[in-house]
């Protein structure tokens, strides 16, 4: 059994179109935030790990895992880069957990970061597209928001869901996202909104998309040994419960099952398992909201919804601030930004805030269990990570 | 303490010019060779760890780990793509045993894989520059070689190396990957055709530098858990008894040294200490030698030759087959050849069967200890792991 691993230390950047900062900037501007939370010097770092999509296809940069570190003084450390589309940031916290309990680490730096804006729109879609297959799929011109608008479809016919039910999910992201000041976009929305904004890939409109956008995100990760390192102990001690990690199939047309995600319900089963716990159990989630299909279709993998139920539930009124749990109170990928290989990392910061009890959005109060469910491509490599608040 | 980590499989493809195989064929081969060698079926495994360096800017195509877990069978299981350029292979390594090592699996896949030949040559030239830093080096036009040739010229000068004594470094090379079936070029050469090939960046020769070629290498991780569950019993078990991983600045004109692989002496310091050993127990070691001055300076960083003396070392017959340790009985990267994502994996594959005693070239009788040591960038990502033959 691995051994306790604790989040001692997190910082954000407001998700923005940040014109004026490049790659690095970010990554440094997050990670000293989370390294000062908890007092801990570069040099004192045993390994850094990076999330990113884009730099190579955008920035025409490798090499990130010892560019970022030594950026920012970690020099003749541990560090590399993992790279799973969208879905980046997860599996950096993921293999960040794995160093620690290995016991080869004590302290680790996880950093998610994500520059989008200097560059053509179509030249970024573009980039994006690698998230697909490239030779069955995006070959063929299918993008990556006409693949889920093929799932969105089979999902609201199958299970007979409206628009109007739908379109609740993006009311209540932005709704959300209002409070949040790392949020991208901060401004609330209606139904009628959603439902005229204009066509990307019937029957996904723009209001069910998530924008463009730059941020980073980081973690500090600590081992029972890493808490003595700290020059600040933690006010509440946050760990990391369970991890999970499955993959599917890149390609569409191999899967098992189009109105689902089931890659996301084994990687949540053996996080679930590690924690020890059932998703009842959970006060407040971030769930991958790359469209309103994703948002719904992972409330549903992971347990928190029947089969079909979950765009319903939403329009009743649940998984709004105050029940049990909240969905994506930070204003998801929808409204809080979605800076692609960073926005696993931001929602493990958001979690971990929550249960710290300082989150400067929507609040869960007294939340003891959190989950943030990362997804790469369109369902293809899905990160669980259950956090826990010990003391 | 990190619990034991054997290698129970591998598999290689020969290095050459595939124009009839694919990525996922690469893949795949190398993978169902190593698993074979097991007993191991895809489904058996809880993850797959992907090395690639190129896939993105030459086949547009992300999400990796998902593609290439799923194309063998291994749905629904942890996958992911670490990427630290030419030093990918060895990071997946290096992240394939803390996955292990930490109790999250019992069974890792580590693949490394690259497919470079399908594209023009100044494609393939402008995705490697990735591996240096793209706005102070690639922007103003130092090339990798470019960049290597400063490091060469710098080390000849200062060290009163020849030209004569460099060129024994590629002989010797060629030479061992004359009898490697999996090695790209077969065919022995001179210190004079070193002399006389043509100039690629001077000081750096043609035959100073390894070849562009498609390869895939595999290794089966397995814990002492793990071991119970093959299908075939290792004749000769091998265990990863240290690993070590340092990043330096990827532009050179932040290093602190210039004639020297600093972050290789971090690295190959924790895998040292990790393993319990020095230098000298090594029997056989397979290094980086992406031009000759990368391997010179490999030998120096890992303690097996003072500063500045190990071309000279090289050129009077030491680290040649017979000695201790051999360097590089592969052939290397300059005549196994360098799929640069994969290279790290074929170095830790074959240093696990010199110690199985079944590498089919170049044999190092009776080897107990041996390490490899692989880069990415120019110096900038280092791993080094050492593997002890344990009965």
């Amino acid at each position: 059994m691995p051994g306790p691993v604790y989040i001692v230390g997190v910082g954000l950047t407001k998700v923005s179109r940040h014109f004026d900062k490049s790659l690095i900037d970010l990554f440094a501007e997050a990670s000293l935030k989370a390294l000062e939370e908890a007092g801990v010097e570069p040099r004192d770092l045993d390994a850094v790990v990076v999330g990113n999509m884009l730099a190579n296809s955008l920035g025409s940069q490798d090499s990130l895992g010892a560019l970022l570190a030594t950026s920012i003084g970690a020099r003749y450390k541990a560090a590399f880069h993992v790279k799973a589309a969208c879905g980046s940031g997860g599996v950096a916290v993921y293999t960040g957990y794995s160093l620690v309990a290995s016991g080869l680490a004590d302290l680790v730096l996880v950093g998610g970061v994500e520059k989008m804006t200097d560059y053509p729109t179509p030249v970024i879609t573009t980039a994006l597209a690698q998230a697909g297959e490239a030779e069955y799929e995006v070959f063929y011109g299918a993008s990556f928001a006409a693949l889920n608008a093929l799932m969105m479809r089979l999902y609201m016919e199958k299970y007979g869901v409206s628009r109007d039910e739908m379109s609740e999910w993006p009311v209540m992201m932005h709704a959300n996202a209002e409070k949040n000041p790392y949020a991208q976009i901060r401004r609330r929305i209606s139904r009628e909104d959603v439902a005229k904004s204009r066509v990307v890939a019937d029957p996904i409109r723009l209001l069910d998309s998530s924008p463009i956008g730059d941020g980073a995100a980081a973690v500090l990760l600590a081992s029972e040994n890493g808490l003595k390192k700290l020059g600040k102990k933690p006010d509440v001690l946050v760990e990391i419960a369970g991890v999970g990690l499955a993959v599917d199939t890149v390609e569409l047309s191999n899967r098992e099952e189009l109105d689902a995600i089931p890659a996301l319900r084994y990687a949540a089963l053996q996080a679930y398992n590690m924690a020890g716990i059932e998703p009842k159990k959970l006060d407040v989630v971030e769930v991958h909201d790359a469209f309103t299909i994703t948002g719904i279709l992972s409330l549903e993998a992971l347990g928190l919804a029947e089969k079909g139920k979950a765009a319903k539930l939403v329009a009743e009124g649940r998984f709004h601030p105050g029940d049990k749990p909240v969905a994506n109170p930070s204003g998801g990928l929808k409204a809080r930004g979605h800076p692609v290989g960073a926005t696993g990392v931001y929602q493990v910061a958001e979690i971990t805030m929550q249960l710290r009890g300082d989150f400067p959005g929507v609040k869960v109060e007294g939340a003891e269990y959190g989950l943030a469910s990362n997804i790469g491509g369109d369902g293809s490599t899905i990160t669980a990570i259950v956090l826990r608040r010990v003391r």
